[in-house]
């Protein structure tokens, strides 16, 4: 079932794997949506253009998916099993980009219109509710008996996420300088919320799905959640420092936004006379495009790019010893340990 | 723990009783939400004012909570098992108040902001999420073994809910008139899912967690259904006709916003001279004020009125049907006998 050699090629192959496993149930999943919200959710997912034409956008990597159906091998049941939890996750995704792309006011994603860009906000935030109640269904009406727990983390997650998109909304209000600012501990908690929960949420329902007793799921979900702390991190580099060519957006986007990103803030609680400078000149509100490139300069010289980059291999390193502290089978956690830096890596 | 005659009077002291049993716990509930969320959520639950403000706000009637908590002494229970059931129909509710009240543009709700308004649309749809989220897991983490049904009709619930607002969403942009108009049995089946489904749920959670059998709770469920089509249908009338100084509403008010409602696609759909006048008025576009008294007059000579109320009776007539089907505590039966008519009747 799984590949018993586990190569850098392996990662690709893993994701493309549970994608095709994965992919009929979530197509019947967005099928049983309102036609309108199915309509919204195939535009989201990249499969449709809009109002359901044909030009497909580009696709997410289905780490969640994936994460899910790694989680119930790794605990040594049938890759199958995972199958709704699967689905549930990458829904909640879903519905989490629609919402968040709402409140951010951010008119493209991957390339093309936002959902709210070309459907409205109202039809966006009830395609958002639809897809939502579906993963709830979708796990609540899953069969094998492990539906009590299942549901309780992805309620508990659920709960997690809107924590986490608050404090980054709320974020946004605090100054970048001075004792109200944001500082890269609250920062880490709010990723762990906004991106490890979910990310945790997949590894520990493909585990309870699979009949894992509570110690494997556990750690697997914890696992999943330094996961998504580490990408977090990796993915704020990007934001700065990506290459337009491949991320689909401006170089030193998030800067110029305004963005308060792991990088940034810890380049400002470093110190030093780049921080004061750099501190300075956010300070200053809007930033030029010769202010934000002085700015990734300075994030850079306070070690700020550094210290994410660590932050990053810090939270992989974790994740790698939540999955060697339990007995899980060895295929899975191969391809898991081999998924999870790849991920990462690619944008670090 | 019931009164042992229902009068009049027991509508209210049930209402009361319930909001009593319930108020604890669902305070609690949005205590552990985000406190952002807490803030809008106790605004928009009618608690507290803007900002946290002490300028509490109407409070809703609390028919959901009530008969979560009925459904459960139906069925022989203690009152006190159906709080879980209870907090989360009333926390699903205020999701749905903050969410539709987005997409409908509604600015005033209770004669104050709407929370959008309030509070801005990106928050409001977030604290939405966060009180979707806190609901189905308060349902998940209900004592008593009895919560993978009960999250099962909830998860349901919600994909009729979010069905039933975009049918209703959809309406708007359908014609008046002709082929394509909406017809009665649409509207019916819309109001089925956009306030039935969560009446219903409210009873059949109840139950459920008070340990009923199938039959019963399908039972409660299905008379909670027809309950909320009759609500509705005098909500309509309500809408309408409705006093100004009690709905806080302008008199003649869904006419005014060219809304869909059952009095005026009945009265469309009868046919005749009125039918026929009212057709070609809402046609021509927004309606002046005396254009307005204009259509609620054809609408009456067209018979919308009392088509309306008779399908409030007869909704509320097949509630009771329902609820006499099966074996039921004749105490609690009682009491919902008395609720469901009083909560229509006040309003047709």
């Amino acid at each position: 079932m799984t590949s018993p050699t586990a190569s850098p090629a392996t990662a690709p192959r893993t994701l493309a794997r549970c994608r095709a496993l994965v992919r009929p149930a979530l197509y019947r999943a967005v099928r049983r949506l309102h036609p309108w919200h199915g309509e919204i959710a195939a535009f989201s997912l990249g499969w449709d253009g809009v109002d359901g034409g044909d030009v497909p956008g580009a696709q997410g990597k289905g780490v969640r998916q994936a994460l899910a159906v790694l989680g119930a091998e790794a605990v040594g049941a049938e890759a199958r099993s995972a199958v709704p939890g699967a689905v549930a996750v990458e829904l909640v995704h879903t519905f989490s980009l629609l919402h968040d792309d709402i409140m951010d006011g951010d008119e493209t994603r991957r390339r093309r219109a936002t959902a709210w860009k070309a459907y409205g906000t109202g039809p966006a935030v009830l395609a958002g509710d639809a897809l939502f109640a579906q993963a709830v269904r979708t796990l609540a009406e899953a069969p094998g008996g492990h539906c009590v727990p299942a549901v309780r983390l992805l309620a508990g997650t659920l709960t997690d996420l809107v924590h986490g998109q608050a404090d980054d909304l709320l974020f946004e209000s605090r100054p970048w300088t001075g004792p109200d600012a944001v500082q890269p501990h609250e920062y880490r908690l709010m990723a762990e919320h906004k991106t490890g929960a979910l990310l945790g949420c997949a590894a520990g329902l493909g585990a309870l799905l699979g009949g894992a007793g509570r110690t494997e799921a556990d750690a697997l979900a914890t696992a999943g959640r330094h996961f998504g702390v580490a990408f977090q991190a990796a993915d704020d580099v990007l934001g700065i420092w990506g290459d337009p060519a491949v991320t689909g957006k401006p170089v030193h986007g998030d800067l110029g936004r305004g963005k308060k990103t792991y990088p940034v803030l810890a380049a400002l609680a470093a110190g030093g006379p780049a921080a004061t400078e750099l501190g300075a000149l956010l300070r200053g509100g809007p930033l030029d495009e010769g202010a934000v490139r002085r700015a990734a300069g300075l994030v850079e010289e306070a070690g700020g790019r550094a210290a994410a980059t660590s932050e990053a291999h810090r939270h992989l390193e974790r994740a790698r010893a939540c999955l060697e502290s339990v007995p899980l089978a060895p295929a899975a956690l191969e391809e898991m340990l081999t998924l999870l830096p790849y991920v990462v890596e690619r944008t670090v």
